[in-house]
C-alpha cells in the first residue's frame, strides 16, 4: 500500500523533481541571497475542528505550521500568501475577520507580509493553503540531507504536548479549562509556536548538518532526515524531553512514549550537529536524545542495555 | 451584502497591504528582475467536477489557471508547487498520476519546474492549491493600475467559449462527443490555454498600460482595471469578439450577450494601450472592444447609438 511519500519519491524520480522533499523548496534569489518557500494545506476534520478552537486560533496555526517549515531551513521568513475556501453559512459569520485577525497577529510578531491570496467558496468543509517565502544566505539553507554518522541528534524544547493536548480535545475538554496544565497542552495542539529564532541561530552558527521540524512525530521525522542523508540512528529513549504537564494525562508509560516518539504535531526542531560541536549549544532549550549511524534506513531505540530497532511511526494521510 | 472582493478591500486597508489585490504580488528578486507570484484554489464541485472532466484535464487547468495570472502580469512563469487534498477513495484509484500527468505536460510546455507541495487527505471533496511564481524586468510587471483616459481596450481571442462548454456540460453532453463545435467549447471550459506568448509581447514592447485575465467575465474583470485605475469604461457591444462556436449552440441573443459579457474563464487577457500604439498590434489576434473613460467606475456599453450603463456582472463565490 502506496503512502503519500511514495507517491512524492514516485513522481521525484519519475519527472527529475530536484528541488522536492524538503520542508522548503530552495531557489536562487540574487547572488548572496536564497529564497525558501513553503506550501500547506490544512483541511477541516482532518487538521482541525472548527468546533474545537477559536477563529483567530485556526488563524494563527495555519501560519505557525507554515513559519515552523521556514524556521526547519534556518530562514527568515518575509511574505505569505493564504488561500482559504469556505462554505456560505461561514461567510456570512464573522469567521473569516477573527481568523485574519489571528494568523495577521502571529504574522506581525516575524514580520511577515501578506503578499496575495484566494477567497473563495467550498460546498462545505473549510480548507486553507498557507504559502511562506523566506529568504536565507545563498547555499546555506539547512536541509534534510546534510546528516552524517557520528553526528549527535538533538531537538528544542519538550515534546508530546500536542498529542496530549489532541487527546484532551477528543476527550471533550472544554476550552476555557480551570487546569493549567490542561491548558498548556491544549496550546501546544491548538496555537503552536514557530521555532524560527532557533532556527536561525543554528543555521547563522553553521551548527545544525540537518534539520526538520517534528509535524509527523519524532520517529517520523527523523526518518525523513535518515532517508534523505542516507543514515541510520539511535534514539535515547530516556534522554526524549517529555512535556512536563503531558505526564498529568496520567497515562500509561507505553501510551505517553507512543504519543511522545508518534504524536506530531509539537512543531520543534528537530536537528543534527557534529559531535565537536555540541559545547557550542550549552545553555540552549536542547537535548541531546541519539547519535546519527551508518546503519541506513535503521532507527534503533536505546533504554539502558536494552537496543531494539523501531517501527517509524510517523503521521500519514494515506 | 458583502462579497469576497470587499473583504479583500477591507483587510487590504485595515492592515496596509500594499502588495495584495493583482492578478500576482511583486515582490523584488534582484536588482534587475522582480518575483511574481500567484495563488489560486479550485475546490470540487464549485470549481468543477471530477465527473466531468479527466484528472490529466483537472491537472492542465490547475495549472492553466495560475499561469493565465502570470501571463496577466506580463511574465514568464518559472516554477509551482502544487498542494492536494484528497478522499481516501480517490487516492487509491490512478486519478493523481493521471492528474500530475495533465499538470506535467502544460508545465513542461512553458519550462516551469515543480519545486514543492503538499498531498493530504480530505474528508469528501477534491481541493487544489495551485501556486506559480514567475519573473519580470524589475518595475516592469503590467498592474491593474496603470490604464488612463483614452486608452483603448483589446482583448485576446475570443470570448464566450468557456461560458458556452459549461452549458454543455451542465446539459450532460458526454465527451468525446462528435460535434466538433461543441467539443471546442468544452475544450475552452475544461482545458483552458494560459495566454503566457501573448502577454510577454505586451509587456516586452511596453504596450500594456493594464492587464488582467478573463476569469470572472468580461465586465467583472473590466470593473477591477477601472477600480484599480480610477477610471471608466465604454465597451462596444458588437466589436467583442464571439467564439464562432458559441454561436453554434443556438442561444438567444440576450442570452449569448449575458455569457459573452460575464460568463467568464475564457482566460484571455484583457489589456488597455495607449491610442497612439494601435498601429504596433496590428495582425496579432487582438480585437478592440472599447475605450477607456475619466467616468471613474462606470462601465457603459454602446451599441450603434444607444449608450446604457452596465451592471457589472462578473463571477463572485459571495
Amino acid at each position: 500500500v502506496k503512502n503519500e511519500f511514495d507517491f512524492i519519491q514516485n513522481i521525484k524520480k519519475k519527472f527529475r523533481l530536484d528541488k522536492v522533499g524538503d520542508d522548503c523548496a530552495v531557489l536562487p534569489k540574487d547572488g548572496s541571497t536564497d529564497l525558501v518557500i513553503t506550501t500547506d494545506m490544512l483541511v477541516e476534520d482532518i487538521d482541525f475542528r472548527v468546533s474545537a478552537a477559536k477563529p483567530e486560533t485556526i488563524g494563527h496555526k495555519s501560519l505557525a505550521v507554515s513559519l515552523s517549515d521556514i524556521a526547519a531551513m534556518g530562514a527568515l521568513p518575509k511574505w505569505a500568501l493564504l488561500s482559504i475556501a469556505l462554505e456560505e453559512k461561514l461567510w456570512k459569520t464573522d469567521f473569516l475577520d477573527r481568523f485574519y485577525l489571528g494568523w495577521h497577529t502571529l504574522a506581525q510578531q516575524y514580520g511577515v507580509e501578506l503578499v496575495g491570496g484566494d477567497v473563495s467558496r467550498s460546498p462545505d468543509k473549510l480548507v486553507i493553503d498557507s504559502v511562506v517565502g523566506g529568504e536565507v544566505n545563498a547555499g546555506t539553507a539547512v536541509l534534510r540531507s546534510g546528516a552524517r554518522p557520528g553526528d549527535l541528534i538533538f531537538v528544542t524544547g519538550s515534546l508530546g504536548g500536542a498529542a496530549g493536548g489532541l487527546r484532551l480535545i477528543e476527550r471533550g475538554t472544554p476550552l476555557p479549562t480551570d487546569d493549567e496544565r490542561h491548558r498548556s497542552l491544549m496550546k501546544r495542539q491548538l496555537c503552536p509556536q514557530p521555532q524560527i529564532e532557533n532556527g536561525l541561530f543554528l543555521r547563522e552558527h553553521d551548527l545544525a548538518t540537518a534539520m526538520i521540524d517534528i509535524s509527523d512525530g519524532l520517529t517520523g521525522d527523523l526518518a525523513h532526515i535518515c532517508n534523505a542523508s542516507s543514515v541510520g540512528a539511535i534514539l535515547e529513549i530516556d534522554a526524549i524531553p517529555i512535556d512536563p504537564n503531558f505526564s498529568a494525562l496520567a497515562l500509561n508509560d507505553n501510551e505517553t512514549l507512543d504519543l511522545t516518539l508518534g504524536g506530531g504535531e509539537d512543531f520543534e526542531l528537530l536537528f543534527t550537529i557534529k559531535e565537536s560541536n555540541k559545547d557550542r549549544i550549552v545553555g540552549k532549550d536542547f537535548s541531546c536524545i541519539g547519535e546519527i549511524t551508518s546503519n541506513a534506513g535503521v532507527i534503533q531505540a536505546r533504554r539502558g542495555a536494552h537496543l531494539e530497532t523501531l517501527k517509524v511511526v510517523g503521521y500519514r494521510h494515506f
